[in-house]
């Protein structure tokens, strides 16, 4: 009677620099059951990525006619040239098989695969402060004063949509943080929402 | 700037026979800051029962005062003569000193509490199936047919009741169902609902 269990959708966003890719690297290493969603874009392929691995990659004609059908759970037009969206049935065939399926996208991103899919769970993660934002972003050394107040000013405004979020990660110890995403997963699976156990229990009983 | 974080209250239903008292004593052993709330109730102690720590033993008369006086998060009175009760001063007490208070209620308390305490956390224990019920009722071998056919029954009525629960835990292999309900807790913990961040941070930013 039992059907194989669809996998969770996993929706990560949070202000550059707090460790997102360490966090959902570290993640995937111990579940076999989780795979990253592979983008679609326009831009042209770097050395060394693989199609349907790194991105679908499409030209700028295909995208758009992508979009026009629908087929991105959502998409950005970013730099002024180049298109990155979510292809919705790469998304799906991989909950059906079972496996949980991360994104990791921009808060508006985040919001507009709330409303294409409900049931996602949005986990927000961020530094322990916004002082300890400003000092990563300072620390990196790779930008201008200037340039660390925008990506800060742009941070506060990410975390001010937290409350449209499920969960919220402090990282600060990586093991403790993915311990904490570990158990968001397994706590979400228990969800009453998700359970077939009501219905199932009607059958058993005959009523 | 961070206070010490409030407790989760848990509130634990179930059908009997399910093995509620099983996890709720490992998941306590195994973590030093999850206490049972202690009922007021106006039988009489057993030998061995302590004040503050079985019950808080009560006369007819003080337990209706408290009643009267909105003391209690939910009560009932059974057998048509004893009353039991959940003294809400005593589960606040425990949360605002930092404890996980578990309550182990019917599905009415339950409702009742969730009102009283919308950040309450439901649980709802059962067995993997009501076939299983039905199997584990009969094993113990204790009551007749027509008693198991009413206790089935009212098993049937509670499961019915598993939508109003956030969670659902089957109660086939211990270790895994109190793994789930740790899970919970953990999760529960990293809620946005439940974070000061947001609040924080626009007092760290001075804005």
């Amino acid at each position: 009677m039992k059907e194989q269990r669809n996998g969770l959708l996993l929706v990560i966003s949070g202000p550059s620099g707090v460790g997102k890719g360490t966090l959902v690297n570290a993640l995937m290493e111990r579940n076999q059951k989780i795979k990253m969603s592979v983008s679609a874009t326009t831009r042209a392929p770097r050395p060394g990525e693989i199609e349907g691995v790194h991105y679908f990659f499409k030209t700028e004609e295909e995208f758009k006619a992508m979009v026009d059908r629908g087929e991105f759970l959502e998409y950005i037009h970013v730099f002024g040239s180049k298109y990155y969206g979510t292809p919705r049935s790469f998304v799906e065939q991989q909950l059906e098989n079972g496996y949980d399926v991360i994104l990791e996208i921009d808060v508006q991103g985040a919001m507009k695969v709330k409303q294409a899919f409900p049931d996602a769970v949005l986990m927000f993660i961020t530094a322990p402060s916004m002082s300890e934002i400003k000092s990563r972003l300072i620390g990196r050394g790779t930008e201008t004063m200037e340039q660390v107040e925008k990506r800060f000013a742009t941070a506060f405004e990410e975390i001010k949509m937290i409350p449209q979020y499920d969960y919220v990660i402090i990282n600060d110890v990586v093991d403790v943080a993915v311990h904490h995403m570990e158990a968001i997963l397994e706590a979400e699976r228990c969800r009453t929402s998700r359970s077939n156990y009501l219905s199932e229990s009607i059958e058993d009983t005959g009523r």
